[in-house]
């Protein structure tokens, strides 16, 4: 690209957050192309003004800033050294630009990996939900050389509200999104837990919410997801899966780093066994369902 | 009392909390007097110009309320039915205040036990600490009945910013603030785990609070306690052996309902492990301090 203009974007991964983020980045002036498994996906993106491209490798080709919205660190090594990945076609010198949420381990073989080739690559977890995406106004959290972040910095201008540099290399960024996830599991199970304790004990759940909600008790979480157990609505706004997943990879570096996380472990179970009892892909309020359903517990919405 | 005549308070108990209550309701105009175990206590009481007593029965003699500031179940027990307690003297048709932390079950007790005998009870747990409680502008999670309610209000006014009304008999109070405690005991254990494994990650702790007290991870006992450990100050606010009682209490609560609660299980073991350490009367954000030293993971102003 010349100095005068601006860099072209890929982002690959059209799920709620890539779409909104693609969306902004569009928004922002920047000319955007779309990528995903879903080809009508893509054409929605094209019948709204952007680029539409079939692989990861023809998305990366004219791209000065990549920008991978996928769920975990398998699929991003994927798109980035599988078959028709973008190291096959990505310009020496432009920036891979990660957002999922993964061990610090991982995030820093693929760094490396591809810095060995000549690209930069930055570790940038988002966090904020698919509304904010769209607004360019989510939390990232972020690491990476600072050739990384000059190459991203117009990119990240546009996505986020909150952009927290974290250090110099990859891993950084993924790290704290651990420690964050860590929390946030941990808040949900006991959310959770507690709502469905207090049903059985016949208090008036709303008026727990009330009370909590105003209370040393209270987490972000806890306001967050317990109005979805009010309302009986289990539709994902986040899934279950997701902690299945970041609560697994939490106990992996913990047990790798012989650091004991027995609360974490407890809330991992609990999830564990939500998404056994068959509510996987249901919004991760579900916790409080399954409690619910185990000790025969009346739950807004729920048949017991 | 006559009815225009304010009526006459005892508050017993003058630890941190008990003193500032019983000095906010002298503020407010009432006659107060002070009754506690340490002589010295109550010397300070009046030389600031409010009465004292010896015993619970000395000071509810004259008292149309009685608001008891003690930190169990027993101690309230004792306060009340003990020798020398308050129900040798108190008068027909008054009111005792009963603030302590407790199984509901033993609220629902206590109350049976006194309004057979003609007084009131009002089940009145309060949350906001010595501060809040010095400037009359605690949480107090209420109930009882219509009797007990409108007996204690002037009382509940002068003490309280927020009060809540959750019901008419006795036991539901307590039952509101054990779910709080839960969610409060879980938070700790949790932002103690997630702060000294970050530590152990290498990542620098004060942008860890940073950054996940404006993110989703966010609680507020993280928010609160997570400083004293950036300051690696573990002056006793709120020391650990309250939570080893009040998640204690909540296990008995759940298995006497049958109810699981593995979260809350395992954040118990952690205060217990925390105060087998020796560091039961420290702040409750000593179970830091805790994964810290089993780890060989550095704190500040810790020795490892």
């Amino acid at each position: 690209m010349s100095s005068s203009a601006k860099p072209r974007i890929a982002v690959i991964g059209l799920g709620s957050m890539g779409y909104g983020m693609a969306s902004a980045l569009k928004r922002a002036g920047f000319e955007v192309t779309g990528c995903d498994v879903a080809a009508e996906t893509v054409q929605r993106f094209v019948s709204e003004g952007g680029e539409g491209a079939r692989t990861p490798a023809d998305a990366a080709r004219d791209a000065d800033i990549v920008v991978s919205v996928v769920v975990n660190a398998a699929q991003t090594e994927t798109i980035l050294f599988g078959k028709d990945g973008v190291a096959e076609t990505l310009a020496k010198g432009a920036v891979f630009v990660s957002s999922a949420t993964m061990d610090p381990e991982i995030a820093r073989r693929l760094a490396k990996q591809l810095e060995t080739t000549g690209r930069h690559y930055l570790d940038a977890p988002i966090s904020g939900g698919a509304q904010r995406a769209a607004q360019g106004e989510l939390t990232i959290l972020a690491s990476g050389s600072a050739a990384a972040f000059a190459g991203a910095r117009p990119a990240l201008d546009a996505m986020a509200a909150k952009l927290y540099e974290l250090g110099d290399a990859a891993g950084q960024g993924a790290a704290f999104k651990m420690i964050n996830q860590l929390l946030a599991g941990v808040h949900i199970a006991a959310a959770s837990e507690a709502i469905a304790f207090a049903a059985k004990q016949g208090l008036d759940i709303r008026k727990v919410y009330e009370v909590i909600t105003a209370s040393a008790g209270n987490s972000w979480m806890f306001e967050n997801r317990m109005p979805h157990v009010l309302d009986g609505d289990y539709t994902p706004r986040s899934a279950v899966e997701i902690f299945v997943k970041d609560l697994g990879i939490i106990q992996d570096m913990a047990r790798s780093a012989k650091f004991p996380v027995p609360v974490s472990a407890a809330a991992l179970q609990m999830f564990l066994m939500t998404a056994a009892s068959g509510m996987g892909r249901d919004d991760d309020a579900s916790v409080a369902r399954m409690y619910a359903r185990v000790t025969g517990t009346k739950l807004p919405g729920e048949p017991n």
